[in-house]
């Protein structure tokens, strides 16, 4: 990938996590990235909307290798929780509460005006409940239910960080991860429990 | 409250459901409330900002009675919680993905664009919390276990509807529910063996 093209998509992911995709035009995304406004065009030749569906894949993409890092750096699955939404909640308070979810403000605001992109984000959401499902079968929790505890796992980092943000606190990210190591321990429990021999 | 000022909130928060905040214009919002131009600035006079606080304020009170009607008949906290998010997903389903939480995505963009917005979004948050904390202590939830709670209640009601938008699918919403029933069921069960008199 050329450097421009990639300056282009790091200012913007940060312009999206800071104001979000219908605040940040193409001017100040071509200034962040220090690139000739031409080469927008032709780098992303359909423009904004071409430069938002690749920002928020490589921003997916990146959010989910870092989540790999951490889980599987992680003495259990519960602990992996707290380390991840504790971690959220260092570099939000460290940040000025910026560094946020990188794809989170922008899948709320095109979730009912830009198919392309809702259609982008919500691939990404996938990528990520795959993750952490396919880490919590792993680790001993029924198919289904690890399913979907991935699912309310990705929702409660969002809600944390929509929470935290507003709140300019890291308690609300921070308390989420409890409520989700909670979670964890229950369905490890439950798995244990339900398991054929173990009853 | 003048009717012109009453349509011109409720239009807006519609709009500010559907596209957000940065994506939504003053036009949009006269024409869409069926109000001269000039009337906005008349009852806003800060015009977009002094609307948007006012708007989101609004909102917010009106989602609360919404939550508090619903849990209030529901027949146990456990089930409260999945009568409220069984029925914000068929909501969602109703309106096309539109008719989500009034005030999530606006809270995500001005978090780090707009001071006096963002604490708009935080009074709101904060009055949810302990709306939903009040209920659970009574219920015999522990008061700190009560608290941080009711954070994660709302924090996931955000991020499924996050969830459920970019899907497009009712099923992130409800099984947010289903796990939030879980915990509530947890949080009532540890109260109960950790009340004196009851070990």
């Amino acid at each position: 990938m050329s450097d421009t093209r990639q300056r282009i998509i790091t200012a913007t992911a940060e312009l999206f996590r800071r104001q979000g995709y219908h605040g940040t035009s193409v001017k100040q995304v071509t200034e962040a990235a220090g690139a000739p406004f031409g080469s927008l065009y032709h780098f992303f030749p359909g423009g904004k909307e071409d430069l938002g569906d690749a920002v928020l894949r490589t921003s997916g993409q990146a959010y989910l290798e870092l989540f790999e890092v951490i889980y599987d750096a992680a003495a259990d699955p519960a602990t992996a929780m707290t380390d991840f939404f504790d971690g959220a909640a260092a570099v939000l308070e460290e940040t000025d509460y910026i560094d946020a979810c990188p794809i989170g403000t922008v899948a709320l605001e095109v979730a009912s005006t830009n198919d392309r992109l809702r259609a982008a984000t919500a691939d990404v959401f996938d990528s990520w409940v795959a993750a952490v499902a396919l880490r919590l079968e792993s680790a001993g929790v029924e198919r289904a239910a690890a399913a979907e505890l991935a699912v309310t796992l990705i929702a409660a980092v969002e809600g944390g960080f929509m929470l935290s943000r507003a709140a300019r606190s890291p308690e609300p990210m921070r308390i989420a991860g409890r409520s989700m190591r909670a979670l964890v321990e229950l369905a490890l429990t439950n798995s244990v429990l339900g398991a054929p021999g173990r009853a």
